[in-house]
Parts: structure tokens; C-alpha cells; sequence
């Protein structure tokens, strides 16, 4: 299951360093996993309001290789690589005109939200079918 | 009613012209008048979780004297200057050793987060006396 | 002068009351503005990098008439509305298919960044005739 | 070589989910290295704008315990842990009334912003010595 999700780094995504401040990268990474799992599982709005299922991080990582400038136009690669019980996993690969410009990872808890919190729960079968 | 809240500028608040983008005023404001709710009339907490009151924004405004650069501490004073039966008006003085670089406003609503969607009330009379 | 921007709110662009944090509707001013000037004008980093112009905020307001909710796709329609010897006023009217969910306006001033600091500057004659 | 930074989580700080959106954990870590190396190593306007140097991110990551909710104040336990010598590790522990909420590190390299762009260098002895 993967899926490329465009952005466009902003003036404002920028610090005085001149370079998008780094964490941006995962604002993009956490737009990018939604674009993934909305076209590929279902639409943020359904899973959330009608079923109360969040994925909240457990973990997040990235590495980069090359500063981001504005104007840029950086391309997101986006696969599940990886689904546990709980858990999955979502890598992405940053590109600009086809260099790899960063690289980083999510793993996210598959969540409900009750009226005493946010409780981890299994991931539905159909969801791990559609995955794998 | 009023408060004094201290923000300090970070690198990351800045954009490549090597000041404060200015979105973060905005960003500050509304960090100002949660302390000066929160201090003088109910914490959000309080506010949101238990009496479901929200104060979404009907209108806002900021002028800009002077750049603020990263390391600048800045102190924003928040005063509540109108009150309408649904809405408060508080205005901001942003100061940098006592120069004014900024001042702006917020206008919010008096709301409830009802089943269907976010209705507007009637200020209390409570906490209109309080502002008052 | 004008231009359409589009764009998505990410479950990001939201606070705890499940609508877009208002800062964010400047963030998006500032990107449909950075759009409108580059196609119309000069590209940012044209203007940046080799002339040394910047265009930062006078003054900055917005009216809110309906709560943005992520997975909102908005239409931003700016237009430059007046232009004096030193600054340009941007307006923009955000639209969710079709209805105006809010309107705001920035004043930026023409300024190039110099050895000493920001200084304000006329706006060149070529550039207001392809404004006008 | 250690520091400890304390945080507020406003509003604006979460999400539709009532939680701190995550990349906000990377926005308190940059802070904190700012103050930790501001602190006791040089201050960042003496660093950049002075010396040129400036120290973007190789890599970072964050493991997430439990969720922060607006309201929260939060000390992030921050501390130097390897030094290369062209790149410094700094970890930090985001503790929330004792509780240990996350923990992440960054991996900064040590560089000089010159005309023709940013590029590594060793780091300095002195600045080693401090360090270590």
C-alpha cells in the first residue's frame, strides 16, 4: 500500500537559516500518511468522527540529506511497510526532481477514542487484508 | 481585566527574511487571552472540558511596527476592552524593552459545543460582572 | 491582479475544537500571496535572493464567518486592490465550494534588505503599471 | 553538558484529537538545544549571525509515552551525549510532572553558511572541550 503525496515548501516553512525548519518534514509526513491511509483504507473524517479511531504516534524518525528551500516542490513517497496487532508502520522517502532529499518513518498505534481516553485496540481483520 | 504574558522568539518563529513570520502573533495572541481567561475568569480546561465553551474567533487584526528577531523577548499586554452579549474584544500591545512593536486585536464569541455543532450564547452574567 | 490558491486543511491545521486554528488562515494568506505575486510578478526567490526584496507585513486582519474542518479543500481568491508609492494591499476571500467561509487582507510594504537592515524602498514604476 | 526547558502545550498546540500534534515535540526539542547550547556554549545570535554557524539536523527522532494535553507544562531534560568531530547528539526527556511523556534525540551537524551555501566543519577544540 503506498501512495505520493506533493507539497510545496512556503516562505513561511522556512526559518532564518534560509532552509525549511525540520519539523515541517513531519508536518508533511503526517499530511502524506493521511493521504495514504484516506485513498488506500478510509477517509480521515469517516475513520475518525463516525469510528473513533485515531492512530497516534508511537514513534517518528528522519534523516535528512539535503537542505529544503522555498519554492521547492518535494514529492512523498509513501508506504505501509510493516502492520503488527496494533501497530503499522508507514516509511517515506522525500524527493526533489527525483533526489532524495530526507528519508523518515512513523509507527502509529491503532486507537479508539472512549469516553475514559484513547484505547489501543486491534486492527481489524479487513483492515490487514486491505493492507497486506 | 488584564494580563501580561511573556513570549520568547525562537528560531524556528522566523522565516528566511530572518524575522518572525508573522502568522506567530497570531499564534501569540491567542496564547495571551488563554492566560487572561484563564487567570481571571476559568482555565481552558475548565472552560472547554467541563462547560464546553469554546470562543471561537469572528474577526482579528495586527499591525506591525517593528521585526521581531529570534532571541527577542517580548511582552504582550492582553486587556479585555468591549464586551457584547456574545462577544468579547481583547487588544494586544506587543512590547520589546518597553518599545511597542505590535498591537492587535481579537474579537470572540461566546460558544457552546453542542451534538450538532458549535452554537453562539449568551455571555453569563457572571462572568460579564467579572469583566466589568 | 489576481489569483486562485487552493488548499487542503490536514488534521494538523486543527486544534482540540476540531476546526482549523486561526493562525493558519494568515499562513494560507501568506502562501496565496507568495503565488499571486510570483505568477504575476516576480517568482519569490527572484525577488529574494537576487533583488533583495522583501514584502513584509503593515498590517494584517481577517473575518471569520464559518469554522474550517480538516479534509476542507478551500479557494482562496486574491486580488491586489491598492498600491501606493511604498506598499500593496492583497485581499482574499476564502470559499468552500462556493460558500465564503472567511475574507482578510494583508498591507505589506516594498522593502530591500541591506547591510544595516530592512530599509523601505518605492516600488519600482514597472512594477505598479503591471499591478494597475 | 545539560539544561533543562519548560514548556506550556496551548490550545493551538493540538489537534482535532485533543492532543498535541506531534510534530510540536520537534518545535520544544529545537528550543531546547537553542537554550542548552545557548546557555553554554555560545548564544545563537552570536553564533549565526556573528560566527555563520549554524547546525542543521542530520537526523532526529521521538518515542511517544503517553499524550500531552493543552495545559500541560512539560520540562524537557536536555543533554549532549556524543560528540563527533563534525556533529553533537543531544538528548531529551519530556517529563510532565515527574512522568516521563517522550523521549528523542537530534543529531546536529556542525556547519558555516558561506556564499555559495552551507557547508561542514570540524568543530572547534574549545567548543570540544566545553563539550566534553
Amino acid at each position: 500500500m503506498n501512495n505520493i503525496h506533493q507539497v510545496k515548501a512556503y516562505f513561511g516553512d522556512t526559518d532564518a537559516a534560509g532552509i525549511v525548519f525540520y519539523p515541517n518534514f513531519y508536518k508533511w509526513m503526517d499530511q502524506a500518511t493521511t493521504e495514504l491511509v484516506g485513498k488506500n483504507i478510509l477517509p480521515t473524517p469517516v475513520l475518525f468522527k463516525e469510528k473513533h479511531i485515531l492512530l497516534p504516534l508511537i514513534e517518528t524518525f528522519c534523516k535528512y540529506y539535503s537542505p529544503i528551500y522555498f519554492e521547492d516542490v518535494v514529492d512523498i513517497y509513501s508506504e505501509i511497510t510493516k502492520i503488527t496487532d496494533r501497530t503499522i508502520r508507514v516509511e517515506h522517502v522525500f524527493k526533489r526532481e527525483g533526489e532524495i532529499v530526507a528519508k523518515g518513518y512513523e509507527v502509529k498505534a491503532w486507537t479508539k477514542k472512549k469516553e475514559d481516553g484513547i484505547k489501543s485496540e486491534s486492527i481489524p481483520d479487513k483492515i490487514k487484508q486491505l493492507i497486506k
